[in-house]
């Protein structure tokens, strides 16, 4: 949370531009009605995620810090408001879908002219200025990155309830995946007092502050992800019929729903899969590249954390806690850290000790959201460059699915 | 239903292109994201109502009439289909609106392609195959005909949703509206037997028939529909908090959702309101022209049956049933019978004696939802010219109060 | 409505002690705690019924005629009004099996101080008060029969919850049931001008009249009920597997809760259903008596609208209206039309033309639900002897499984 | 978990006899008809409880420990089996408030039977067998304690359902209650490493252990329980109206159901509550005693973890985690450690490192829970006597409101 030294302007801008831009390539392959739909709650629209993030910057930046601003449209305060109470009201969630006006050339426009004020505000802040604008700006671009993520996340489970199961992008032309992935490899860490929690003065959340230490157990986290192959095997062998594998509530959830493997798998019966390729199952997986036969050495992804811990237990395994995970994070060995699917722990999303939100409306980031998740740590694909860190907590309910969440596994020794 | 002496060819088509695009023009106001939006399971988005009433004539004409007639896409019978158990499963009803692909540009194909389809069969038919074709074909079209004024409802209630409250269309200019409405007069009719149901050899839907007598006793009817000032009195003298006004379900409905006023009234609190204008109870009325001072003299819009019933109780009168609807159809001095609002009727929508469904797959269009719906009769200012007939039955659930549904009263001698 | 010639008190005073004693007959088979059990909303506890007939004679009659009255308990006002908006505020419906007390006990108690206060009343009643008082009085006696039948169709319910399947009470020794009911027989009817509604002086409801003269077309009805065999023949057949035989809400209704027969209905892979005794599908019924196996020759029980209306369509037949069933109640050979089950009828429950509810609170009693829901006419077993008339409407919403309902086929000619 | 030395047969009798007559105590002022109402799918019936503790011994007990053991009725399996997926199918949760029959005198002979049983199962055993007897009877009896708060609870909350709001026995007389309570005191306590979980071979849950060593941060702990008076002020403040003392989850609850007080308080306004006494705003508070005058000195009981953790954010305090809990269980000046309420934690319920379930079919006891829950520490004035250890880890849903709970502060320093 603290920066020591602001950057220059010219490099806050940079950064400022380049996270922009981001957000505008991912929503490229998308039309406008791509961009307005929302599949469910817990979703948003992408040209909701675009005008939101914008939104941020607007309200905890340009409204606070700089003379003179005047709003784009008032009515955006109320429309793209996500949760902050100390905003003041805002348009109820499960009806984002429903917004379409303004249009996804609106929002380019409001992005375009809040773009603008931030670069005047840059440009002429003096050097205590540019020191309190510095880390308001660093909390709007990693706030952007978040949803940059979750852009990604929601039009796949958008794109899943459309009976057309559109890509999102083609599949870049490359070599064929790997037919098996290398043999899972335990890696014994010591244990004992370590130190987790956000370490260094660069960016962080508040969530992963105060830096403390804890106590461990000895234990083996695995070198690598479960994959899909392994996950396979899971189900193959009667996973998702066995109540014993599972949490109670991860039993009922789908007992109720009447899952039978993670959300976009499509069975070898489905009219949609198309022929059978013969692979473990002959299971097909939908993703941002469309549908595909599964790559059974591909990291599983799209797990809620019932699927997860139910996997672990049958392999005889479980997950790691996030301190375990933390500490093992630079350990000798150690592969698939980030950059393929964010990693389920098996540690409930409660404060460090100590831990203090952040001041102003920026409190209700991360704190009141610390019951009923678990954190999940890594980063996945989808994760832009230069947004995670091993203190990094990611967090979700239990049962969500539509995440690019997979599994590591830990063992006691 | 029945066509004797089957129009030419050139009536045909001319009728068929009068009415495709006259759907086009109706969408002509909105944007592709606009016509994406579905706001409630009873709605659907413009778009789907544009394709599903070419899936109409594609299915039920073309697939069956036309030799050698590819279908546009596959995949478009099961997006598309409405109801229709017969022609195979279909996209669920309240994800209509996750449809982002086909896109309005793709429908807009979608919709050409057919219409040349059509025209070719037109073209090449022979006096037998024109007199086979032109019941299916006025079916379609009026078919589609109801959807013409479903869009409207529908995107209607879809900007209701947003807090933007967009106008479809500005209003006209125009003269100042009435400041009151002529006195209610009442109309005596003398009953006795009479004749219902469709009486000549145009088109008509199946419920329309058999044409049968009734015994109707002597009755009044009033010469107008229920204005939006009486209404207004009818709130202001406690019609929303007296129970003994209400049916049973009715109470309880407006209970459950603590309704006060018909759904697009917006009171002199509402912040979307603006200013209070002084009329009637400060109310604004939302509609296609956007929000709008309540026009006292205007006949009330946007009914339920149960608001409808308890308003004609609070006025000392009854709903007219159907068949005495019909028979006043006729009355001198009768006004506002169509173009204005549909009339909530108290007949249940009950097959008439010896009613037969249509032959084929339209055997699903009417008699299978005979059972827990309200007749309506007139017509409203969306319905298109020419489709509706004093014979018509139009049919809502009780609590429906989405479509441009009003009052006309009727009471005892 | 209309009772001219008062009977005596003595007279009054023994259909009194009759009708409430059958109550209290009804109720001597349960214990406490199976009288305090509700298994649904729609249903409610004997314990409740008990109660709230005897609040009926304490509210309509005692508190409003009999000077000096004092309540029993205060509170029973609130526990045991069912739906009288006008007699203020009441317990909420599904909370009724939470009424541990009153104990059974205390409601018997209740029982009696009423019973004692009306003997009192009509004891000391001159002529003129004894002309006010019996058309009450009647009321409330037919009103505690309604409750009667109730009492069993909700205990029914609640018993067939219970894994262990209690027999209400033992069937009584007889002969076997006949194997083959005897064929079915059309009895041909004129239609034309027919009078229905309540005829003479005796007691009816408000919505048996007025009197009043319908049109009917020629028509046919069965002179006997369906059977079980022949509605397991509709089962047999795919009746729950065939759209094209169901109104829409009916289809929607059994495949949301997957339906596949009649509510007490247990097939021979049921493990509460014992042995396969061969019979038409190896069905067991689950009744009063407890579990047995399906008597074919019996009439068919425990329908709804839509089970009733979709066997209908597989048997080339329709329902009949509740004018037709009225207007064949004295038709020759005519048979099972009352003490047997419900017979729905293909109308909806709408007032007869001139309808106007009861004066004062009992207004409330019939007019207010006069949307939703069908028509049945006749009377079930269980209905208590007297308390039905060929012009009684009985009605309940179509989706309405656990009456005792059934089905008599009619057809055009 | 461990018992080495088994007490002898004589003992362990004695331990029995005890523990299932205190359930038949705490049933005793229940008539049968309270026995077996459910007032919502989390509570159950006490008749239910009854048979459940006493369907544990039988199932895991008897069934698998006594040679030629005959169930008392096979029926009961199902009826009575909580939520042990190996153990068989089981009669729905929600249900289990219908289940009239087996009565309350079925299930008293029930208990005389699986008592009969266990005695002889004791008289008969010799070391051996007694050695592997008394750990799963030592389970069975602290299974049962657990019911019996339980029966309390769950009749509190149907009897709160009740409009007479009866009481579930009189209150005591005796002094008057305190009119405030001692000023709270903080207590330092140290931190730094220290051990956590059951430490000696005495009875405790899996849950319980590994004992193991935690690093504390040094904290300060109340050394008493929040009181009714200050949880008064916290309301008087605006404690339910201002968003930012809640966690996300919690203001979504208290929005959706209107939540202004603790469930069982009645403001002034409330006509259940009778006069107003003057008391700190008014309140009445329902409890086993009936309704009474808010005792501001009493601690505040049936909190959530969501209104426990408003409150300690609005007094500038947190909750202890579970860990410093039990490190203060021990702290010099500590007060109302248990017998009062129980005191909710900052700790979800996550499983301690190295935690093992049970063996056997009690393997699901404790673990499979393990999610989506917070951990409550101590015991209440219902929990029996000597059933709690300081170790001891309750756990509910943050949301649950009719539990016997309440708040123990603690700061940072």
């Amino acid at each position: 949370m603290t920066e020591t030294n602001p950057p220059a302007a010219a490099t806050l801008l940079r950064q400022f531009h380049a996270v922009r831009q981001h957000s505008l390539a991912l929503a490229a392959p998308l039309s406008a009605e791509d961009q307005g739909i929302q599949s469910m709650p817990d979703a948003s629209p992408v040209k909701w995620h675009l005008a939101h993030a914008t939104w941020f910057f607007e309200t905890v930046l340009l409204m606070r810090q700089m003379d003179g601003y005047a709003p784009f449209d008032p009515a955006y305060q109320y429309l793209f408001n996500s949760y902050y109470e100390a905003l003041g009201p805002r348009h109820p969630r499960p009806q984002r879908g429903l917004i379409s006006r303004p249009s996804a050339q609106d929002v380019q426009a409001y992005r375009r002219y809040v773009d603008a004020a931030v670069e005047r505000l840059l440009a002429l802040a003096g050097p205590d200025e540019l020191a309190a604008v510095a880390p308001v700006l660093a909390l709007g671009l990693h706030h952007e990155q978040q949803h940059q993520e979750l852009m990604l996340t929601d039009i796949l489970h958008a794109f899943s309830c459309n009976p057309l199961l559109p890509a999102y992008r083609p599949a870049a032309a490359g070599p064929a995946p790997a037919a098996q992935a290398a043999p899972l490899r335990w890696l014994r860490q010591p244990g004992g007092t370590v130190d987790i929690g956000h370490r260094d003065n660069g960016f962080c959340f508040d969530n992963e502050l105060p830096r403390h230490s804890v106590l461990l157990e000895p234990y083996e986290i695995a070198d690598r992800l479960v994959t899909c192959g392994e996950y396979a095997a899971f189900i193959a062998d009667g996973g998702y019929r066995r109540p014993g594998l599972w949490l109670s509530d991860g039993w009922a959830a789908i007992q109720a729903q009447a899952l039978r493997a993670p959300i976009y798998w499509l069975d070898a019966a489905d009219p949609r899969a198309g022929s059978n390729d013969g692979n473990d199952g002959g299971w097909h997986v939908f993703g941002l590249h469309g549908l595909a036969p599964l790559d059974a050495a591909a990291p599983v992804v799209n797990l809620s954390f019932f699927e997860a811990a139910a996997y672990a237990e049958w392999a005889g395994a479980r997950l790691p806690t996030e301190a375990e995970w933390e500490a093992a994070s630079d350990a000798e060995g150690i592969r698939q850290l980030t950059g393929h699917v964010w990693q389920w722990t098996r540690s409930s999303y409660d404060p460090y000790p100590g831990f203090r939100p952040l001041p102003g409306v920026a409190a209700e980031y991360n704190g009141k959201f610390m019951v009923g998740q678990l954190v999940l740590r890594g980063g996945s694909f989808a994760t832009p460059a230069g947004h995670a860190r091993p203190s990094y907590r990611n967090f979700f309910p239990p049962a969500a699915r539509w995440q690019f969440s997979g599994v590591r596994l830990a063992r006691d020794l």
